[in-house]
C-alpha cells in the first residue's frame, strides 16, 4: 500500500471524515495518535494497542535519537521492525523536546545546539539532520524541524520564529526529497518512503499564522501541521489560531494539530477542519490516577471510590471496565502497583480512541456540533 | 465445586502428579503459584494471567490486612470479587512478612506485635487473628500463623519455634473450625469455605523437622506446608529437610513448599513429593531485567543484546517471544519503560508455568529425573 489521503464526508461545522493510507496500513480520520515516546506507549503492550484499535502511533525523534540511536534502529530494519509495530508511525522532528527537555540550547539559523538530558553530551539538530534521523527511523510520517518558542511570545520573537521555520522547512524539504529519492524510493519500489509534513508557527498572531501557512504552502508538502498551540493560551485562542490556519490549508491534504487535547476540546478542533491529533494526556493522566470517563474526570485515588463497585466508566466497553471496579483500581494506585498504570492507561486510551470513533460517526450524520456540546456539558459538570 | 485433592500419577523419583479442586476451579499439580502480593501479580493483568494458564495465585495477608484492609475486602464480597479473579487463591498467614518487613516486632506465646511498614501503626497478629483475616479475604487455601526464625538458627531457637508453631497451629485450627462452621459453611451450603494448611518448621535440624511434622499431623489439616526453607541455606540442605518432612506427610494430602524456587531447582522439590510452590523470583527478577530462558538466565540489559534480533528465548511460545526481540526489550529496560516490566514478567511467568507443564508431563512418562538433570545442565552452562 502506498500513501493516500481522501476526505470522504464533511459536516456543517467544517469537520472532515476521511481515510489516510500508508505503507503500514490505513487509518480513519479524524485520528488521535497515542504517544509512544521511546518506541512504546507507556504501560501498553502492542497487543493491547491493537485490541484498542490504534492504527497509528507517534514516536519521539529526540528520545530515539539519543537512545537507542537512529543508526541502531536503521541497522535493525527501522522503527516498525525494531519495536514490532505493524501499524503506521508518525515521528516528530525532535525540535519540541530539544526546546522543552534539554539544557544549554543555542539556536542559530543553522539549527539548534543542545545537551542531552540523559548524559549531557552535545548535539546539533539541523533541518537536514532531523530529516535524516526520521528517514533512518523509517516512520510513515515525518515532521520538519521548526522553531518552538515560549508562550506568550512578543511579536518580534514570533516573527523571527516564523521566518526561521520557513527557512528550515525549505531546507528540510530539499534534503528529504534528495535523500529519499536516493535511498527510500528505491527501497519501496515506487513513490516516497515517507510523507513529510510542514509545521505552521506564528504564536497567537493571526497575520503571522497566515504568513507562515502561505510560505509553507509554496513548498508543497503532502500534509500540514499546526504547532506552537495548546501551550498555555486559552482554548478559545487555540481555536481561533487553528481556524485562521485551516482556512488557508488545501482541502485535499491532511491537517495535524500537534499536542492536543483535552477530551472535551477534541471535537472543537475537528470542527475547525483538523484530521490528526496527538497528546500525552490520556497516558500521562492515567499514570497519575486521572481517569477520563463519559461523565467527566474521575480522580480514582479519592476516598469516595474506596467501596465503589462500579467500573471506571459505567458507559465504557473496554476490557478494564468490563472486569474491574473503581474500588480495586483505587487500591492498586494506593499500593503503588504497576498494574494500576497498565489498567488506567488501557481505559484512557480506549476512551480517546472511542471519542474519535464517535466523532467520525457524528460527522457521518452531520451532527458534530451536538456531540461537541454534549461533551462540554458533561465535562463542565464533573464526575457523577 | 468443592475441595478435593487426588494424586493421579507417580514417578520413580517420588514425584506426584495430581489435581486440586477448589470452589474457584481446579488446578493441576505440581503447581507453581505466581505471587500477587497486594491483590495483583505485579505487571500482569488478570487477562494476561489467564492467557498464561495460571489457575491459582498467592496473595499476601500482611499487605491486604494493612491496605486496603480485610474488612473492606469482606464488605466488597471477598478477595476474588474485589480483585475480579475467578481462579483459586492461596493466602499466607501474614507471619513471614511481619518477620521480614515490619519494625519493632515482639513475639510472645500470644502472637506477634508489630508496627506497619506503611504508617508505623501498631498491630497484634495472633493465630486466631490470622485465621480470621483469611476468612474475611475468602481465599481458597489459608495458612496458619507460624513462627519464622532467622537462618542459620541455633538449636534452642529452632526448638522454641517448633513448640510455638505447633501451639499456634492448634489454636488456629480450633478457631478456624469454629468460625468457619459458624459463618462460612452456611454461606457455601456444604463443607468448609477454606482449606487451612499447617506449616512444618524446624530449621535445618532433621529431628526437629520430624517432631514438627508429627505434632501437626495430629491436628489433621487437609494440607501441609513446609516453611523456613530456601532462606539462605544450601540447596542440598533445602532438599534434605524437604525429604525428611515429605516422608512423614500423608500421601493423599497436598504438600506445599513455601517460597521456592529457582527454575533449575523446582524439579528437585517435585521429586521429593512436593505438589505446590510459590516464589517472587519470576516476577521480581523480571522487573530487574533478569529473564529466565530454556538456555539459562539472560541479563537483558547487557550490551551484548543491543543488536540481538532473537526473541528472549528462541524455544519459548509466549506472546512476548512471538513478537519482540532482545534488542527491543533491552532498549525498554534502559529507557526505564513500564512496558519492559510488563513484557519481562509475562515471559518469566510463562517460563515458570511452562516448567510445571513439562514437569507434570515428565511425571506422566516417569522420566522426571532426566528432565531435572537437563535443567541443571542448562542452568549451570549459562546463556548461549
Amino acid at each position: 500500500m502506498s500513501f493516500a489521503f481522501e476526505v470522504t464526508q464533511t459536516d456543517p461545522t467544517g469537520a472532515r471524515r476521511g481515510k489516510f493510507s500508508t505503507p503500514h496500513g490505513a487509518f480513519e480520520t479524524p485520528a488521535f495518535m497515542p504517544v509512544g515516546t521511546a518506541a512504546t506507549v507507556k504501560g501498553l503492550t502492542h497487543d493491547a494497542l491493537e485490541q484498542l484499535g490504534a492504527r497509528i502511533i507517534l514516536a519521539n525523534t529526540y528520545h530515539l535519537y539519543l537512545r537507542p540511536g537512529h543508526e541502531l534502529i536503521r541497522k535493525l530494519g527501522g522503527l516498525h521492525k525494531f519495536m514490532s509495530w505493524p501499524g503506521a508511525i508518525l515521528t516528530d522532528s525532535g525540535g519540541f523536546q530539544v526546546f522543552s527537555l534539554s539544557d544549554l540550547r543555542k539556536i542559530t539559523d543553522d539549527g539548534v545546539r543542545f545537551r542531552s538530558h540523559l548524559d549531557g553530551s552535545e548535539h546539533l539538530l539541523t533541518p537536514e539532520k532531523a530529516a535524516e534521523i526520521q528517514l533512518a527511523l523509517g516512520s510513515d510520517i515525518a515532521m520538519v524541524l521548526d522553531e518552538c518558542i515560549e508562550t506568550p511570545a512578543p511579536r518580534d520573537i514570533a516573527e523571527s520564529a516564523v521566518r526561521r521555520t520557513s527557512m528550515w522547512a525549505r531546507r528540510a524539504r530539499a534534503h528529504f526529497l534528495q535523500k529519499s529519492q536516493e535511498a527510500g524510493a528505491a527501497a519501496t519500489g515506487s513513490g516516497l518512503p515517507q510523507w513529510q509534513f510542514a509545521i505552521v508557527q506564528g504564536a497567537t498572531f493571526a497575520d503571522l499564522r497566515r504568513d507562515s501557512a502561505r510560505q509553507l504552502l509554496d513548498l508543497d508538502f503532502p500534509g500540514n501541521a499546526i504547532g506552537g498551540l495548546a501551550v498555555g493560551e486559552p482554548h478559545a485562542m487555540t481555536c481561533e489560531m487553528t481556524g485562521v490556519v485551516t482556512e488557508l490549508l488545501p482541502k485535499d491534504r491532511p491537517r495535524y494539530l500537534m499536542g492536543v487535547g483535552r477530551p472535551e476540546q477534541i471535537a472543537d478542533y475537528v470542527a475547525l477542519g483538523i484530521d490528526m491529533m496527538d497528546c500525552v494526556l490520556p497516558t500521562r493522566a492515567a499514570r497519575h490516577a486521572c481517569i477520563y470517563t463519559s461523565e467527566g474526570r474521575v480522580l480514582i485515588k479519592n476516598a469516595r471510590y474506596a467501596e465503589d463497585q462500579r467500573p471506571l466508566d459505567p458507559a465504557c466497553t473496554c476490557a478494564v471496565c468490563k472486569r474491574y471496579t473503581r474500588a480495586y483500581l483505587r487500591h492498586l494506585f494506593h499500593a503503588g502497583e504497576i498494574t494500576a498504570a497498565i489498567l488506567a492507561t488501557h481505559h484512557n486510551v480506549h476512551f480517546y480512541l472511542d471519542i474519535m470513533r464517535q466523532i467520525r460517526e457524528a460527522i457521518g450524520f452531520g451532527n458534530l456540533a451536538k456531540f461537541s456540546s454534549a461533551m462540554h456539558a458533561r465535562y463542565s459538570a464533573g464526575p457523577a
